[in-house]
C-alpha cells in the first residue's frame, strides 16, 4: 500500500476507552490507520508528538459569529482562526445574524458565505422560521445540523436578527417541538422566560447600571428555570429531541434532575459558568455581561455536581465576539452592553486545567466538549474519535505546558474585549490542530486558510 | 357532670387511627368525649348509630357559589343545604364572584352575605387583588383562610369575576407567590397555560362545536402540565406553600411526581376526573363540560396511581353549579356552555363506593376529602377529627345502603343539570349531618337553618 | 351513667395523632372516655395531671427476668415492680431460663409463676423447641406472644437455658421460619454468627481481658451483620414476619437498607446503643458489657440516623439484671462477666430527654418504645393506645422534672451493677405509672401488688 | 515499515465503541494496526473476513480442566482445543485438581502444565490454601490471577481436590476475604451455604434418584442467595473485590441488587442458566446436572433482567468435562452423578442466538463473555479489545451462518456426555480463532499446536 500522508508518532492518543501509545496515520484527510509504535506504513510526513496527547478534534456545538453581518465583531474568516487556534476542528453557527437564519434561502446562502471563508469545518443550525413543513423541509434539504429557537423575544431593535428564532409565546414553542420532532434532529433552545425577564428587567432600571450585580439581578436564575420547566413538561408530550443550552444555575440543574428520565433530553452548560463567578464580572465589568448571566459561586458547584452526575453532558463555548468599540461605549452600562464573551480560545485549556486538579478524567473532558456533541449530532465517528475512517480532524496537546489570556495571545476579532480570561494561567496547552489532514494551527501560529473548511450536514457519522 | 347534649351510640366512629366502637359524645357544638360503650354520661339526646359509621364531617377545600352573584344559579343558602345533603360540614368558597373576591371590602361583603345565609360552615379564599401588602394584610386579618390564583386570563366578559384573580403573566405568578408566601397559607392555583389555551382553542374552532371530543381538543392536557411545571419551578425559589387544584392528566401526574420534594406543594383532584372519562362526557354532553376537561381512562388511571403513591393527596369538588336555561341554551355547543359541575353532593358516595371496591380504605378516603385538607389549612383538630374539643361536625355514614342521583333525590339547585352523576348507584349513604352539634340533614331531608353556619379563619386548629 | 372510677385531669395526652389537652377516664381496667376539659362524668378518683403529659403505659417487648430461675438476680417481683417505676405497664419476657421456654410444659409453668408475681402485665416468648408442629400449636394454644430464636450457640454450661432456643446451624433457622411463619407471629432473633463469634472470641483471648476493647474485638460488628444478612436473605424464601433484635453497628444498619423491601421485616436497637458508646464501656467496665456489645460513636450516629429513616423502627431494653455478686466477681474480666445491664428504668427518660433535645418527637419517641411494638405484636389498640376500650394503661411523666440513676433511686434487683447508668441527669421523669386503671407507681414508690399484671396473649388488640 | 504478517480486511471489527468497518493488521502475535479499508500496508497473509464480524477473541474465566489429574475426562489439550473451537483464545482455570492448586508448588506445577500442552493462552486461579501471607505471596509472584474458594466443604472423597480451597466455616471465609483483598485480585466465590446444602441433601434422600427435579430440590436456590448474602455483608467490611460465580436463582439476583453500591462486588452466570431450565434437565437428565442446579423459567427471566439491569455483568462457562462411562455410570442417579457440563463450544454461538433475536447488542454480548473480565482482571486491552498494542487474538465469526450441537460436530473430549446442548441450533457460528497470530481454529478444525498457548498473569493489561 502506499505510504501515508501523514504519521503521527510518540504520543499518548485519545481512543474511545481511553488513552492509548499508538500511532495514527492520516490519508486523503481521513485517519488511514491506528498503529502499534514501529509497526506505520511510511509517511510523507512525520509528526512528533512525543511527550504530547492526540485528541480528536474539538467539535463546539454552540459557537456565534453572526457572519454574514457586522464583520466588525469578527468574521468566519477570523473566528474560525481562533478556533483552530483552540483546538477546535468543526463548530456548530448559531441562526442570529441578520437576517436570520430561518429561511431556506438564508441558509443556502450563510452555507456558501462560511464555506468560501472558514478555515476548519462548519455546521449551520437553522431556526424553524415561518413552522412550515414546506420550509422544514427545505433546510433539512440543505443540511442543518440541528434547529434552535429562542424562548425570549426578539430584542430590541433586533427584530430581522431573531426573525423566526424567537418563540416567546409558549404555543409556538410547542408547535417547534412538534413540527420538528419528526425530523429527529436535535432542537437547542435559548431558555429564558420572556415574561420573567420582562419584569426583572423592569425592576433592575431602579439599580446601578454600572453595577456588576445589576445584570444578575435583571435575569436571575428563576428566568432561565421556569422556562426550562416549561419546556420539559411540553417534551412530555412532544417527546422531541431538546438539547437545553448554556444552563447557569442550581435551580435549573434541580429542575433538570427531576425531569430525568421523563423525555429524551440534553443539556449544556459553559467555561463562563464553569469558571467565573459573578465575582469574576466584577472585575471584567460589561466585558463580562453574558446572557444567561454568570451567577453565584453556589451555582458554579452546582453545575459541576451536575456534571459528575451526568445531569449535564455538553460543554461549549456559546462563543460570541463583539467590537471593541461597541464594548468600550457600553462600559459602566450592564443593561445597555452587548452580551457575549469570546471564549474559544478558552474551552479546551479551561477543561485540560480542570483535569489536571483532578476535576475529572480526561476522556469525560473530551466527552464533554466533542464526543458526547459528535454522538448526539449523528456525527460520531466521523467527528469525535480517532478510528480509521474518521476525519483526520486532529488536536495535540501538551499536558505539561500552560496557557495564558491576553489580546497578544489570542487570536479571536475579539480579543480586545476578552477581559473574562485575562490573565488567567491554565494548565494546558494546545500545540497543532489538523483538520482533515492539514495543520491549521502549529505552534501559535495559525495555518489554515480561508476556505479550507468544509460544510457538516447531519448524516456525516453514518 | 352535666349531661350531654348529644349521644352517639352504636356506630364504628373514624377516629385519628382508624375506626372504633366507641360512642360520641357532643355538648356545646364541640365533641364532649369519646367513650366506651356504655360508659357515657347522660345525654339529652341519643343517636343510634348502630350499624353506621360515624365520620369527621367532611371538608371540602374547592367549592363555589360565586354568591352573591348569580343567584339563578344556587344560592348561598341552596348549596349548603345541598352541602349538608352531601355530608359536608365545612366548605372552602372560591373567589370568583360579581365582583371578585380580592379586596378587603368585598372579602368582608361575602363574609357576611355567607354568615347570613350559609346553612354549614364557611371558609374564604381571597384573591390577592392588587398585589400590595397592604391589601393582603387587611385581607388576612379579615380571615381568608388561603389564597387562589388562576394563570389564565378572565374568560372574555367577565373581567370583574376574575379582577385580582387572574395573573396569566408569569412574572405576576411570581410576585404573588413571593407576596402570599409569608402569610404561610396555602396558596392554591388553577393552572393552565394562558397561551397554551388560546392556541387550542383557536384550533378548535375548526372541529364540531357538538362533539363531546372539541372540548377536550381545545384544553388538552399540555395546557395543565406545562402551567404546573412553570408554577413548580417558581416554587422551588418562591418556597411558598402551594396547592395545584384540579389536576386531571396523566402528563401532569408525571410533572408532580418529578417536582417531589423540591418545595412544600401539595395537589388534588375531582371525582369527576376519578369517576368519569371522556365517554362519559359524550353521553352527558355539555352537562360535563368542566375545565380542565374529563379525559381518558388513561388519564383516570394515571390520576388513581398518584392517589395510591401518594402524589395527589387530596380529593375536592370544584362544585359550580349553573342555571338551567344556561346549560340548555348551550346544548351541542361545547366551546360557548359554562363549565363546571355540582358535585357536592357525589363526592362521599364516590369515595365510599371506591372504598367498598376496596380501591382505598375508609380512613384514606377520608384523609382525601377532609382530614388532609383540614390539617393542610391548619383546620385540624377543630374539624377532620373527632376528638375532644373538635367541632361537632359529624357525618353519618350507612355502608350498607346506596345512593343514586336524579333530580329528584339531589338538593343543589343545579340538580336539573347535574346529567353527569344521573343514573349512577353508588354503594354507601349519607345518613345524617350534624354540624356544631345540630342535625343539618337527615334521611334525606335538610335539616339545618339559614345563617346557622359560621366563617372558618385560619387560626382554628390551634 | 355511673361515675369513673379514675378521671385523669389537666393533662397533655398522646392520642394516636399526637398531644391532646384532654381529660381521661378509667373505669373498670379501661379507658371509659376521653373528654374535653370539663365534661366527664364524675370519678371516684380525680388524678391531676396538669403540667403533666400522659402516655399510653410503655410495651416493653424485649425483656429477661429468667425466672423462675436465678432469683438472686431478680425476681418476676423485683423486675416488674423496676419495670412499673420505669413507667413500663407491659413487658416481653424473652424464653432463656433454666429450663428454656421452649416446650408447653415450661410456657405453661413461667406463665403461671409469672401470674402469680408480676406486678405489670406479661407476655411470653417461646422458643420453637423441638421444631415440631404438634409443640408449636400447644405452644400457640396456651397464648405465646411471639417466637425468639439465637443464631448463636447456647453458651458454655447454659445448654439447659437455650435448649430448643439457639439454632446456630442455618438450616435449623431457615426451617425455624418456614415452621413459624405460617402462625403470623413475629420472630424475634438475636443475630450474630456463631461461626465468626466463635473465631473472633478465640483472637480476643490473646487480648487484655480488663480492657474494655476486647469485649468489641471478640464480637465485632460482623458478626451481627452477617447473621442479619443471612436472615434476611432466608426470609426472602421464608417470607416470614422476622424481627432483628438489639442492632448494634452501622455495617448491620446498611444490610437493613439494603433489604428494604424484600420482605416483612423489622428490627430494633436498646437505649445502651443509642446512649452509650465504648468510652462509656471503658468507664463502667463490665457492668457495661453486654451482647452484642456497645460500640462506637460512628455506630451510635448510624442507629440514630436509621431511626430517622424509619429503617429501625423499635427501641427495646434487652433488660437484663445480675448478681451484684456475680458481676464483681468478674471484674477486669470481659470475656468471663455475664452480659447485660438492667435498663428498664432507663428507657423512657432516655427517650425523653432525646425529645427534649429536639432529636425526634414524643410522638416517635413513644411509637419507638410502644405503639409500634404494639401493633406489630396484634395488641393495638388495647396496649399502646389511649382510646375508650384500650386497656387504662397510664404513665403519667413530667418533662419538665429530670431523673437521675443510682443504686439509691432505681429499684431493679440490679441497681447496684447499673453502672452504665449511674450519674446520668436525663430530661423528663415518670411521675405515675398505672396499670389497668390501678396505680403501680407513684412519686418514687412501687406501689402494684405482686401478682397484679396478668398474661397478654397476641389476640388482645382485636 | 516492513510488511504485516496477516491482514484481516473486509469485515466489520468490533472496537471499543461497537462496530466499525476497518482493517486489522497482526504482526508478531500483536495487533499492528487498525485501518481504513484499502490503507494497510502490505501483509504475508490476508483474510477475507468479508461479510464476518471480527471479534476480540474470547476471554473465558470460569474453566475446568482439572489436569493434570483425570485425564480421562479430558486433557488440556483436549479442552484448549474445544476452547479455540469455541472462540475462545483465553481460559481461566479454577484450581481443582488432584492436588488442589493451593499452594505455590502446584501452582508452579500446573503452569508448567497448562504451558506445555495449551493451544491457547491460560491464566490460572490459585485457592488461597493456608490463609498464610507467605503462600499467599509466593503465589502472587508465580502470578496467579486471581483467588477461588468454595463456602461449601470438600465433596465426600475429594478433600485433596479441596485442600485449601473449600472453606465452609464462615470465619475462614472472612479470613480469607481479609488476607487476600490487600491483593487487588478478585476472589471468586462459589457461594452455597455448606449447612442449607446438607439439610436439603438430606431431604432429598427421600426422592426419587432418577428424578430431574431431586437435584434441584437437593440444592434449592435458598442455599446459594444465603451464602451470597453472607459474603456480601462480610464484604461490607472486608472490601475486597469479590465477584459471585454462577449466579443461578431469582434469589441471588435480589440479593445482589439489594447490596448494589455496598461494596466492589461483581457477579456472573453462564449458558447453562440462561439457555436452559429445569425442563431441559428433564430431558438430558443427569447430563444436565451441574451445581447450582439449573432451574426454572422465572429464575431465567431474572437472570436475563439482572444482565439488563447490570446487576451481573459476566458470563461464563463453567466448562466441565466428565468421562463418558462416568456419566453413563450414573445415569438415574442424580445425587450420585458428577456434575458439570462442557460448555465451552456453547458459550459464543449462544450468546450470538441471543443477539440475533434481540435480547442484546453484540457489543454487550461481548463484553458479557469476554471485555468485562479482561478488564476486571486485569487484562484489557492487552486482552479483550483489538487495538494497536493488543494480543493478536481474534474470533471471526459469521452471524449468517448457524451453529449445531452433536458429538460429531463438538471438540471437548466430553463432547459424548453434552446432552444439555445437542439438537440446539444457533444463530451464529464461529469461523477462525487466532491465537497471538496464529490461527488455531478454521472452518471446523482445530489448527492450534500444543504447548502454543501462553500464561497469561495479572499485569497483562499495564
Ligand atoms: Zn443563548
Ligand atoms: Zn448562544
Ligand atoms: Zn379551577
Ligand atoms: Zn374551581
Ligand atoms: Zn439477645
Ligand atoms: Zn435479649
Ligand atoms: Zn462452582
Ligand atoms: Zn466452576
Amino acid at each position: 500500500m502506499s505510504a501515508l500522508d501523514t504519521l503521527i508518532t510518540g504520543g499518548e492518543v485519545l481512543l474511545p476507552d481511553g488513552l492509548h501509545r499508538v500511532d495514527l496515520g492520516l490519508s486523503d484527510g481521513k485517519v488511514a490507520g491506528v498503529y502499534a509504535p514501529g509497526t506505520a506504513p511510511d509517511a510523507a510526513e512525520t509528526i512528533d508528538a512525543g511527550g504530547k496527547t492526540v485528541l480528536p478534534g474539538i467539535v463546539d456545538i454552540h459557537f456565534h459569529v453572526r457572519a454574514p453581518a457586522y464583520p466588525e465583531r469578527g468574521t468566519v474568516l477570523s473566528e474560525t482562526r481562533a478556533a483552530a487556534a483552540g483546538g477546535v476542528t468543526t463548530l456548530f453557527e448559531m441562526p442570529i445574524s441578520k437576517p436570520c437564519c430561518s429561511t431556506p434561502e438564508e441558509l443556502a446562502r450563510r452555507r456558501d458565505h462560511f464555506a468560501e471563508n472558514a478555515v476548519i469545518d462548519f455546521a449551520l443550525y437553522a431556526a424553524p422560521g415561518d413552522l412550515t413543513e414546506a420550509s422544514r423541509d427545505k433546510m433539512m434539504d440543505l443540511g442543518n445540523i440541528a434547529w434552535k429557537i429562542f424562548t425570549t423575544p426578539s430584542p430590541a431593535g433586533r427584530a430581522d436578527e431573531f426573525e423566526g428564532l424567537a418563540f416567546p409565546d409558549e404555543a409556538d414553542q410547542m408547535r417547534a417541538l412538534q413540527l420538528l420532532s419528526d425530523t429527529g434532529l436535535p432542537i437547542v433552545v435559548h431558555a429564558e422566560s420572556a415574561a420573567l425577564l420582562a419584569h426583572y428587567e423592569e425592576k433592575a432600571k431602579a439599580l446601578d447600571p454600572a453595577d456588576a450585580m445589576t445584570h444578575g439581578a435583571s435575569r436571575p436564575a428563576i428566568c432561565e428555570s421556569v422556562a426550562v420547566a416549561k419546556l420539559l413538561a411540553m417534551n412530555i408530550t412532544a417527546q422531541a429531541k431538546l438539547h437545553i443550552a448554556h444552563v447557569t444555575s442550581a435551580e435549573t440543574v434541580e429542575v433538570l434532575r427531576a425531569f430525568a428520565g421523563t423525555s429524551d433530553f440534553t443539556a449544556e452548560t459553559c467555561p463562563q459558568y464553569l469558571f467565573a463567578t459573578e465575582e469574576d464580572v466584577a472585575k471584567a465589568g460589561i466585558y463580562a455581561k453574558v446572557n444567561p448571566p454568570i451567577r453565584t459561586k453556589a451555582d458554579q458547584d452546582a453545575l459541576w455536581q451536575a456534571i459528575e452526575d451526568g445531569v449535564i453532558n455538553y460543554v461549549t463555548t456559546d462563543h460570541a465576539p463583539f467590537a471593541k468599540a461597541e464594548k468600550q461605549a457600553a462600559e459602566g452600562d450592564f443593561p445597555g452592553a452587548p452580551p457575549g464573551v469570546p471564549g474559544i480560545e478558552f474551552i479546551l485549556p479551561a477543561m485540560l486545567d480542570a483535569v489536571s486538579q483532578g476535576r475529572l478524567s480526561l476522556k469525560r473532558a473530551h466527552d464533554l466538549i466533542c464526543a458526547n456533541g459528535a454522538r448526539r449530532y449523528g456525527l460520531y465517528p466521523h467527528k469525535g474519535a480517532l478510528l480509521p475512517g474518521s476525519a483526520a480532524d486532529v488536536t495535540i496537546i501538551d499536558l505539561a505546558a500552560q496557557t495564558t489570556f491576553s489580546p497578544e495571545t489570542m487570536h479571536t476579532h475579539a480579543r480586545e474585549v476578552a477581559h473574562l480570561f485575562y490573565g488567567r494561567c491554565l494548565q494546558g496547552r494546545v500545540v497543532q490542530t489538523i483538520l482533515a489532514g492539514t495543520t491549521v494551527f502549529q505552534d501559535g501560529s495559525v495555518t489554515g486558510t480561508q476556505g479550507g473548511g468544509r460544510f457538516v450536514t447531519p448524516g456525516l457519522g453514518k
